[in-house]
C-alpha cells in the first residue's frame, strides 16, 4: 500500500512535534501517469515541420561574434549582415541525438539530488519578480531580508525541491554584484540546488564556483556531477542576444545544465494562433539546444516553455488560462518527440492570493503535469503575472502541490488493501469507524492537509470563521519559526563568504 | 481551428450586449482526452473480483419485498429472515450487458438534449443542501425564494447542463409535496432536464409526469424519449432501502434513466482503504444496474461514485482531496469496464468560498473530468461538503467548468494557423500586436473569462483592488439581472399548475 510509505523512510517534518505544519516528507517525485496528447502524430509532425522552416529560412538574429563563430563552424549558413544564424534539420536532429534524455542535479545535501527527465518531477520556487507581497506588510520593492526569508520557506517546505533564478530581486543591492548575495543565500540557508543568474559569463560562473565551494569540489569535479542549472531566455521572436550566449556557453562549458526558454506570449512575442506560437517556441528552443550541443556534445540540456496568451483588451501576459494548459501540454509532446527533459510553468495571472490565484493555478499546475512537465518553475510563490513572490501564495501553492504529489502516487495494494474481511466484519447500514482495519490505519490513510480546513461549519464558525488566506499568513509566519537552517561546515561558509568578497572586490563598478 | 465556433453557430449571450456577462455559447461537450487510468488491468481485475465476492458471499440487505421478488423470481439467493439478497457474477454481467452505453435527456428544449455516455460530458448543479449563503445576506435554511434564483442562475449559464436534486430543500414548504413545487420551477424558469427525486414512486412520477406535460407528451411518449433522471442511493455499507427501490422501479418502468451512487466515504460507510471502498462502492452500485435491468432489461442506467475520505480526527466527510480525486478516476475505469455511462463530481469540503474552496474544486474537477466522467454532478454550487448552495461557489464554479470547457475542445489547425507567413512578417524582437494575423483573430483568438480580473496590478488597484470573490457577488446578481425566463406555452404553464395543485390535494398530509 503506497499509504506506509509514510512510517517508513525519512519522517516528515511533521513528525517532530505535534503543533508544527504537517507536510509531506522529502521524496524524489516520479509521474507514473501518461501524459496528455492533444495533438496527433500528424500535427505534431506539422508543428516540428514548420519550426524547420523558421529555422532554415527565416533563422535567428544572433547578437555576439562567439555564438555566430560557433553556428559558422558548425556549417550553418550566418548572414554577417544581418547577423542572422540559419540551420537545417539534420543540425537540429544531430543536435537532439545528442542531448541526454535525463540528468542529475546534486546540491550540497546529496538526499537532495534531483533527477529530471523521463517520468522525475519536481518544482521549483518563484523566480525574477521584482515585488514581495505579504498580507501583513503590504507590497514592496524586493529585498534581500525578504529574499532571504523566501530561501528559508523554500528549505522548509518539501515540496519545493529548487529555487529558481532569484526568487525576488533584491534591489537595494547593486545590481553587478548582487547575484553573489543571493547565492550567498541560497548555500546558508537551504541545501538545495538552484538557478545561476545567466546574464553574461561572470554570474554564471560564480554560481558554479560557490556550489563547487559548498560541496568540497573542484570545477572540473562539479563538470562531472552538475549542482547548480539556469534558464536561457531566448528574446522572442527570434533574437538571441549575447548576454544569454555567454552565459550558456559558460554553465555548458562547465558541465552544467542549462534550460532553453523562449518567452512567447501569443498575440505579442508569438502570433495569435497556439500552433503558430508553438512552432515558434519550439524553433528557438531548439537553436539553443543545438548551441548546447555545438559547444559541448551530450550537454544536459532541456526543453523549456512559456507559451501563453495575452489579453487582448489590455495586452497584460496572463497564465493559468485554458490556451496556457493546451500549450504546456502540446510543448511536452515536442519535448518528448526530441527525447529532452521538459521545463514547464504553473504561474498565474490574478494580482491577489484569491480565488482567481487559486483556480488559475490549479489549471496551470494540471496542465503541467499532466502535460509530463520533469521540472515546474515557478511553482511556489508566483504572483501578479511573475511581478510579485508572494509570501501566502506560496503557502496556497505548497497545498496544491502536496496534493499532486499525492495524486502521483501509484496505488498499489493486496488482500488486506482489499478490505474482504474489513468489509464482511460491518453490518450492512452500520460503519467503519473503531474497526480493527480502521484502526490500523487511521493515521497514515490519507493526506493531512496544512492550509485545508476539515471541520464541519458550527465548529469552523466558533473557532472564528477564518478563512484560508487568513490561515495562509499564519502559516508562513510558523514556517519561518520552525524553520531550521541547515548545518555548513565552517570552513565551507567561510570560504563563500571570501569568495564573495573577492569578486566584489573585482567587479567593483564593472561588469561581473 | 477550433476558435472559429465562436464566430458560427449560436452566439454566446455576450453578443446580445456589450455590458453582459461574457459566456461560452450552448454546446454539447465531449472530451477527446484519454481518460486516467491508475489501476492496471490486474488490481482492477482484483477490485471485481472482490466486488463480486461481496455480492456473492455477504450480499446486500435489502428493504421491501417487491425488490426481493424481483430479484427471487430472477433466481437470485434471497435469505428472508435477513433479507438480503446474494446475486453471482453471471447475472451481474448479463445486466451489464444488457445496459446501454449511452442515452439521451432531452428537456422541454429540445436544444438541450443531453447524450450521456461515451465521450460525452456534461455538468449539474449542485443538489441537497439545506443551507443557502450568499456573501450579502448571509447563510439561511432553504427555502423556494433561493430556490427559484439558483434555477434561474443554472438556466442564465450555459456551462451549467443540468437541474439535480433540489439545490436546496425549501424548507418552509411541507416536505411531502414540496417536490412539485422545485419541479414546477425547474419547468417554468428553466427549460433543461433536472433529477426528480426518487424517495418512493409518488415524487418520481411526478417529475415524469411533468417533464411530460412540459413538452407534450404522454407517458408511453416520454418513455421513449427520456427526459428525467434520477440518483438511487445505497444506504452504504450494503443497504437498499425500500424508497429508493421504489423510486428506481418507477423510473426504469417509464423509461427513464437512473444513476446508481452508493455513498462510500472511506473510513465511515466504507473501509479506510481506497481499493475496498472502490469494491464495496462497486458491488453496490452493480447491484442497482442488476435490480433496473431485471425491471426492465435495456433500462438507462448510469454508474455512480462517490468515494472520498473522512476527516479521521473529526470524522467530517471531505471532498477535493487527492484520495476523491484517485476514487472518481479509478471508478471511471470500473465503468467503462462495465460499458455504463458514467456519474461522478467535483466537490469540496471547504466551508467559505475561499482558496480552498477553489483549490479542492479545482482538484476534484480534473480528477472528474480526466477520469472520464459523463455527468459531474453538484458542478456548480456546492460547499461546506454539501451543506450549503452558495451564490458566489456557483459563480466560481462557471469559471472553472468554462475553463475546462475550453480545454476539452480539440485542436485543429490549418496552415494559416501554424503561422510560417505571420511569423516571416515580424521582424526579429518585434511583437506581433496589430499584425494581419493578429488582428483578424484578436477579438476571438481567446477564452474571455467573465470572473478573472486580467488587468495589471497598478489598474487593478486603481479600481478598487477587488478581489475574485467580491467579483462574484456582483455576478451572480447581475447574472440575475440578465436572466431570460424560457418561453412557456400558456396551455403548458397551465397545465403544469393544475397538476401540481391536484397533486396537492390528493396528497393532503400522507404521503406522496
Amino acid at each position: 500500500m503506497a499509504r506506509e510509505r509514510r512510517a517508513g523512510g525519512r519522517r516528515s517534518k511533521a513528525a517532530r512535534g505535534s503543533d508544527t505544519i504537517p507536510q509531506l516528507p522529502l521524496k524524489p517525485l516520479s509521474n507514473p501517469h501518461a501524459p496528455v496528447e492533444l495533438l496527433n502524430e500528424e500535427q505534431i509532425q506539422a508543428l516540428h515541420d514548420t519550426s524547420m522552416r523558421i529555422l532554415s529560412e527565416l533563422g535567428i538574429r544572433v547578437m555576439g561574434e562567439r555564438v555566430l563563430g560557433i553556428f559558422e563552424r558548425a556549417g550553418a549558413i550566418v548572414d554577417r549582415e544581418t547577423s542572422t544564424v540559419r540551420i537545417d534539420e539534420d543540425m537540429v536532429m544531430e543536435a537532439v541525438a545528442t542531448a541526454p534524455e535525463r540528468f542529475t542535479l546534486t546540491p550540497r545535501n546529496p538526499e537532495k539530488r534531483l533527477e529530471i527527465g523521463g517520468n522525475a518531477l519536481c518544482f521549483g520556487l518563484v523566480a525574477g519578480p521584482p515585488y514581495v507581497h505579504d498580507r501583513i506588510n503590504g507590497r514592496r520593492s524586493g529585498n534581500l531580508k525578504d529574499y532571504e526569508n523566501f530561501i528559508r520557506l523554500a528549505q522548509h517546505f518539501n515540496a519545493i525541491h529548487l529555487i529558481g533564478n532569484q526568487v525576488t530581486a533584491p534591489q537595494e543591492l547593486p545590481a553587478n554584484n548582487r547575484h553573489l548575495d543571493t547565492y550567498l543565500a541560497n548555500l546558508t540557508l537551504s541545501d538545495l540546488s538552484f538557478h545561476c543568474t545567466a546574464i553574461g559569463r561572470g554570474r554564471a560562473m560564480d554560481g558554479i564556483e560557490m556550489m563547487a565551494i559548498a560541496r568540497g569540489l573542484s570545477l572540473d569535479q562539479i563538470a562531472e556531477d552538475p549542482g547548480v542549472i539556469t534558464i536561457i531566455s531566448i528574446n522572442s521572436p527570434r533574437l538571441f542576444d549575447e548576454e544569454m550566449g555567454e552565459g550558456l556557453i559558460a554553465m555548458v562549458e562547465h558541465g552544467q545544465p542549462v534550460t532553453i526558454t523562449p518567452f512567447t506570449l501569443m498575440g505579442a512575442m508569438a502570433p495569435v494562433t497556439l500552433p503558430a506560437a508553438l512552432a515558434q517556441q519550439n524553433a528557438e528552443a531548439l537553436f539553443g539546444v543545438v548551441l548546447a550541443q555545438l559547444v559541448k556534445p551530450g550537454a544536459p540540456v532541456m526543453y523549456g516553455a512559456f507559451t501563453s496568451n495575452v489579453d487582448m483588451r489590455s495586452g497584460a501576459p496572463t497564465f493559468g488560462t485554458p490556451e496556457n494548459t493546451k500549450a504546456n501540454m502540446i510543448a511536452g509532446q515536442l519535448a518528448r518527440r526530441y527525447g529532452l527533459p521538459y521545463r514547464t510553468s504553473n504561474a498565474n495571472t490574478s494580482n491577489a492570493v484569491d480565488l482567481q490565484a487559486a483556480y488559475e493555478t490549479g489549471m496551470a499546475t494540471w496542465g503541467a503535469v499532466m502535460g509530463g512537465g520533469n521540472m515546474i518553475y515557478h511553482a511556489a510563490g508566483w504572483l501578479e503575472g511573475g511581478l510579485t513572490a508572494s509570501y501566502e501564495k506560496l503557502i496556497l501553492d505548497v497545498e496544491i502541490l502536496q496534493n499532486i504529489i499525492e495524486f502521483v502516487q501509484p496505488v498499489e495494494f493486496g488482500e488486506e488493501e482489499l478490505g474482504f474481511e474489513a468489509i464482511k466484519a460491518v453490518d450492512t447500514g452500520g460503519h467503519f469507524f473503531g474497526t480493527d482495519h480502521t484502526m490500523a490505519r487511521y493515521e497514515t490513510a490519507f493526506y493531512q492537509p496544512m492550509l485545508s480546513d476539515w471541520t464541519n461549519y458550527e465548529n469552523w464558525e466558533i473557532a472564528g470563521a477564518t478563512e484560508a488566506v487568513d490561515r495562509a499568513t499564519n502559516l508562513w509566519q510558523q514556517a519561518l519559526k520552525e524553520y531550521e537552517e541547515p548545518p555548513l561546515d565552517a570552513a565551507k561558509r567561510e570560504a563563500l563568504e571570501a569568495y564573495v568578497a573577492r569578486r566584489k572586490e573585482q567587479i567593483g563598478d564593472g561588469s561581473p
